[in-house]
């Protein structure tokens, strides 16, 4: 089979199925994310993050793949139930909430905020729903308004080390395209210029070629446990997010610069004893303060296989291929369960299954169907090329 | 070599000399903590639970063990730092500072307080300064004050689900024996009263036997992740705390009932595969949140070894002396390093050192020297009572 049919069918006929079959939440709205190996439902409790994720999944899908009316009543689901709970009265987003909708942690964080930002784009695109169109732009100019303070209230550090964070601007990168038709061209290309900028020059160290998770202001970097903090899976995400942009743009540089980027960080991050690619590092090989650091997560290699698949698409570099091939077999060795349908999310550095689980608080249906959809479109064309695979 | 010995060498040959040599700052004051496998800094910034718990080690070695000015002088170290640089304006301590000081992350976390109350009181008492025992108490009914709401504006969860914490009732049964002769007697035996019904009624589940570690007002149980979460280390270094107290009131029943927990959290506990103690378990066997839930860890072991040495003392319980000889086994095997000093704080679930380091943002010099002084105290008796061991 080739690998654009391999994702496709996985998308289809294993990872969508597993989530409509376990995941929907008929009776109160939203999704079950706390699913174990088989798919049971072990915590009601609803994470707005991952309710807005998989309302853009499904949204997504039905906007790119299938007009497939369940798909959309499966998002449409999930987005009347953000409307209706997840909002608090200044229009800031929970992180959670119970299984009917009463807010359990507050509005701390502002990528639920995101998240949300993208559904309501998507299923508006999908329903034509100019209200919702309007929704989805309030909450991208909320997030523009609180991108210096984004913790708020809740920000704990002081101002004596100004480091800032990698997350924000890499996801603002992606928000934007989420956005299109929705914003007004001139913000998009004002917002893809101020991305591009934060995560290529303030964020990519130009000598390491590696991608810090916190910097100064200028770019710096601070010999502290967060300044010297490597997450070489958001590097690597954001270099498609950075691919997109430079098709987007016609600009090969950029493709060239993130490719370079990726190969930096793979060859830096990946384990050469047990395989996989390390969760966080220290960039001066201090003990990290992440206990987690050596396991092995799903998203870090779905997004490293999506990278590598859409920069051989724009480059047919050979140590690209050889990469992704790498990456490939570990990744469907050990995360994937077609026993049981969708995959595991946390392995320890061995690679063995560290949590039973199929979804918990932090992995819902985003990463792994997303990564299928991107990776079955992306072969679609490497194979259209007759590229060597 | 019998045991009191080898706890008394180890204290006062190995563990105290590794931090008198790599962690005084004389410098700027306070201690580093950030000391990798041979005892050199790798990180600078200073985190006040750390810096008042080495101040207490010292103090308290001061007071128990030697008249030794070489330890009054490092504790005053430490002390000095703390009063000058850990307080905030309203009289509550940061979380961490710069090495010269600097607040870094503020007062969100009443650990810190409980820790430099310890501190204050064994430093008064070491010196006899009347300013510093005002001191302590002050601290001492801030964290009263506080005990509702210990996280203030930097709080996240809603009211909805008012489960309430382990950490701070079993913090303050301790706590409070710490400041004998600087509280009036009735204060002490209020807060003993509460800790003891707080401990052993409301957060000891009576049917599985289990120390639960977030519980509603009332004790009963929340199905969710916080409500199944149990935490091992937590309840068997509790149970210590229990044994002390039942010593001083001379109350055998309460040390029983701490005897016969202790044993069913480690019968529940204890990793059957590899050796060891989890670090998180769910008490319905589900994925729990925290990824590392199946290390092993320093504190949690040492406090185990304390447990049981105090147990045995009191109850000369066959079985708790075989727990007490099974977990001695694994934890000076694993965590202990005679090569370079001190002991590891962070183990896989192999066994197998994750993170090369003797301290760190959470690892200072606390657990290790004050397991060993205990268990070399409780050893003495038991040598002298001819105990089997």
């Amino acid at each position: 089979m080739n690998y654009s049919t391999l994702y496709k069918n996985t998308l289809l006929n294993d990872i969508l199925p597993f989530w409509e079959e376990y995941s929907i939440d008929w009776e109160h709205g939203g999704y079950f994310t706390c699913l174990n190996t088989q798919g049971q439902v072990y915590d009601t409790d609803k994470f707005i993050w991952l309710q807005a994720r998989q309302a853009w999944t499904f949204s997504m899908l039905y906007n790119n793949v299938e007009k497939n009316p369940k798909w959309l009543d499966i998002a449409k689901n999930g987005i009347d139930f953000l409307k209706r709970f997840a909002m608090d009265s200044e229009g800031q987003f929970y992180f959670s909430v119970t299984q009917t909708g009463k807010p359990l942690v507050k509005a701390y964080n502002i990528f639920s905020d995101c998240f949300a930002a993208m559904a309501f784009s998507q299923f508006a695109i999908a329903t034509n729903d100019e209200s919702l169109k309007t929704l989805a732009k309030t909450v991208y100019y909320n997030i523009l308004n609180r991108i210096n303070n984004p913790k708020g209230i809740y920000e704990k550090q002081t101002d004596i080390r100004p480091l800032i964070g990698f997350s924000l601007p890499m996801i603002l990168s992606n928000l934007v395209l989420e956005l299109e038709g929705i914003l007004l061209d001139d913000e998009i290309e004002k917002t893809i210029d101020f991305s591009i900028n934060q995560v290529m020059n303030v964020f990519l160290d130009e000598s390491s070629g590696l991608i810090f998770e916190n910097v100064m202001p200028d770019g710096s970097h601070h010999d502290s446990f967060n300044g010297r903090l490597l997450n070489p899976g958001h590097g690597i995400e954001a270099m498609w997010f950075m691919i997109d942009i430079g098709v987007r743009r016609k600009d090969q540089v950029l493709i060239q610069k993130a490719t370079d980027t990726i190969l930096t960080i793979l060859d830096y991050s990946w384990d050469k004893k047990y395989g996989g690619i390390f969760y966080f590092m220290d960039v001066k090989g201090h003990p990290p303060q992440q206990l987690e650091w050596d396991q092995k997560l799903w998203w870090v290699h779905l997004e490293t296989l999506v990278a590598l698949a859409k920069s051989y698409e724009h480059t047919q570099s050979k140590m690209v291929l050889s990469w992704y091939n790498k990456v490939h077999d570990y990744t469907w060795q050990h995360f994937s369960d077609p026993e049981n349908g969708e995959w595991f999310g946390y392995l320890n550095r061995r690679g063995e299954v560290l949590l039973p689980l199929k979804g918990g608080k932090w992995k819902g249906c985003f990463h792994v169907p997303r990564a299928m959809y991107q990776c079955w479109k992306s072969f679609e064309n490497i194979e259209a090329k007759k590229l060597k695979i």
